[in-house]
């Protein structure tokens, strides 16, 4: 179906999320706090101008169920939460978008299969450091001795804080049941990074997640005097680590998936001494799990051969780690010819942070377009997206849903 | 003139201070503490056995004078003070091959020329962090003002630490004094480092104390998310810091000095963002001045293009400098000929780490010799050397302090 979005109208709700819960200092709809029920309010109000049913699962998720021809569901959506000092249009922009889509969808009357907006409970999880919250509860992966006794910086245990909020961790499992006759997922997001706007495009179909392996690396050699120790004779944990963060990099760029060392730090980390130890974080992505499992591969081989041609040894503690989440074909075909016919371009990349999305991909066929970010930055006041991308962005969207009701419908 | 030492006395002399004033932590002689006044008691309780004038200049620099045949002075010593936990010969070593050279002189009659035992006063810094102290004072390389406002962990001001151990900052400068009729300097030092233990060596002579260029380098590039930046738009300051650690390392050993990258710090330093910025710390010595500037040249230029190969920018701040200060060519042949006859091997070193020597090379006709280090380790109370070497060293020293006063002697 034609779905006749004015995207205007989503980027006015924006502005007036952002005027109630941001300011000079950025967004501040972190999950669980006041400034989040009050993003929340205002969705509601918006969600109360249309004919839809709007309740919260066990989970936190707020859903608004829009009655179709049939039961069987497309569900849109994002979330409205935020990071503390966060952007305007990380989460919102998608969970506007879908109001929109609604919006037009309900002014042309009864759809032919029933679409449901959803905004996840603590995609960010900026309070207590577990993200992707509420859509965890659909899949099953997240437990609740797992999360109870997460303390957020005040010390305030997780558990306590959701129940404020009216969310039962030993009832949340039961918020999967609203998967029942769930059919399609799909959700708009900025990019957060700088590939759209470096290509010069608004919007772009997304493949999926990049699975993530990320791993502590120390490196140990021996700590000796800086001015009486020849360099013949040292065992340099620090040039060790140097070699390898190099190789690491050649890996991701032969391997085309994407790979950082973020961290490094020295023991004793003074001039006078030869860092006897150096430790580093390796965090490597990729869309193809057995490209992601070489990279892995690759890299412990030139750590090796990075420790032993330094002298040193190296040992390994993984500290994370997912698999790719690839969305689904048909989707993501749909949304391609979206992005071809709205800004003319059919242009397709992965996701390297991850998206509520993921979650849903293990459940249902899910596909998720990007607008455009400026500078690529997200998670800070500064981020943002020209107003003609994201008005692109909404209409490609609504375009691909539209082919989801379609395909839906038609069984 | 030939001087006969039983070097196992001053090996027993060493012994027995590190019954006095160390133990199963290590040495405890820190400078301007009890501890260290009590190690000055014991050498004190030594010199008292011989026929020598002990008093202690406005430095705080304890001398014993053996009065010769002629008032042109040959001094020898070294420092009895200790870094904390630190080692039982560091300093201590050529302390008490000095007292012995004393005794032995003194048994044979009065020398040719007169022969002055120096115990500087904080050589190590230990407790304010300026290292040469009594030494810098009779060189003239250090300033009351520079130094009374330094502040021990207590918050202890150095000028009020050392009055209470008889030292006016205000008088100090006349400490000089002592120079007058000051021919020559000799020190024993362990080598604290890994050269002749590792050339089979127990003893070698020192070509001179390596110049050293201290800097803080700090490469900035862009901080991007970790997932969503492509590896070839990224500009990651740690592979900029990596490539460059790498070339400095390969320009000592091109020019046959040391270079060490002790430190290195990433910001914001987590796994999910690509370090915007990397500061590390790089140490540079060579024994020529020459080949150090064009180290630092070289380095200045590898820095460079290591931020140009990576989109980063680079920016250097100088924190420390000396310039080398090469030993007595005379004395130095002399050192080398003791120890082909005492050890028979010839061999000389640079020195890394700094000693009193480098101040009075300034002044004087100066020598050091090394003996060997276990492990190359010292400022630990691991530090040791086999007593074997420790004999063969004590002998090659006084034999060079005997040419020493010959030449005096000579005029």
């Amino acid at each position: 179906m034609d779905i006749a979005v004015r995207p205007d109208r989503a980027v006015a709700d924006l502005r007036a999320l952002a005027d109630l819960t941001g300011g000079p200092g950025g967004a501040r709809r972190v999950c669980w706090t006041p400034e989040w029920e009050k993003a929340r309010g205002f969705l509601r109000e918006r969600l109360g101008e249309l004919p839809v049913t709007v309740d919260v699962d066990e989970a936190g998720n707020l859903w608004a169920r829009l009655e179709g021809a049939r039961p069987e569901t497309v569900v849109i959506g994002s979330h409205v939460d935020s990071v503390p000092s966060g952007g305007w249009l990380d989460g919102a922009l998608g969970i506007f978008a879908a109001v929109e889509t609604l919006r037009a969808i309900a002014e042309t009357g009864t759809p032919p299969c029933t679409v449901s907006l959803i905004d996840f409970a603590d995609e960010e999880g900026a309070r207590f450091g577990r993200s992707l919250f509420g859509s965890s509860w659909l899949s099953g992966s997240i437990k609740a001795g797992d999360v109870r006794d997460l303390r957020d910086a005040a010390g305030d245990r997780l558990g306590d804080v959701v129940a404020e909020h009216g969310v039962d961790l030993d009832r949340a499992p039961a918020a999967a049941g609203r998967l029942a006759g769930v059919r399609a997922y799909l959700e708009l997001h900025i990019e957060q990074g700088p590939v759209l706007e470096s290509a010069g495009l608004a919007v772009g179909a997304v493949l999926g997640t990049f699975g993530v392996e990320r791993h502590r690396i120390a490196f140990s050699g021996q700590a000796a005097h800086s001015g009486s120790t020849p360099m013949p004779v040292r065992r340099d944990s620090l040039l060790a680590a140097s070699r390898f963060a190099l190789a690491a990099r050649d890996g991701a760029v032969r391997h085309e998936g994407v790979a950082t060392v973020g961290a490094a730090e020295c023991t004793p980390g003074v001039a006078t001494v030869i860092p006897g130890a150096t430790t580093i974080l390796l965090d490597q992505r990729h869309l193809d799990a057995g490209e992601l499992a070489a990279m892995l591969a690759e890299a412990r081989a030139s750590a090796d051969e990075a420790a032993a041609a330094e002298g040193c040894t190296v040992e390994w503690e993984r500290i994370w780690q997912i698999e790719p989440i690839p969305f689904d074909p048909d989707l993501i075909a749909a949304a391609r010819r979206a992005c071809q016919a709205v800004g003319g371009t059919d242009y397709a990349l992965p996701s390297g942070p991850l998206h509520d999305a993921a979650e849903m991909a293990r459940l249902v066929p899910t596909v998720m377009l990007f607008s455009s970010s400026t500078n690529g930055i997200s998670h800070a006041k500064e981020e943002d997206t020209p107003v003609a991308h994201l008005e692109l962005a909404i209409r490609a969207y609504a375009q691909t849903v539209g082919h989801a009701i379609d395909l839906v419908a038609a069984g």
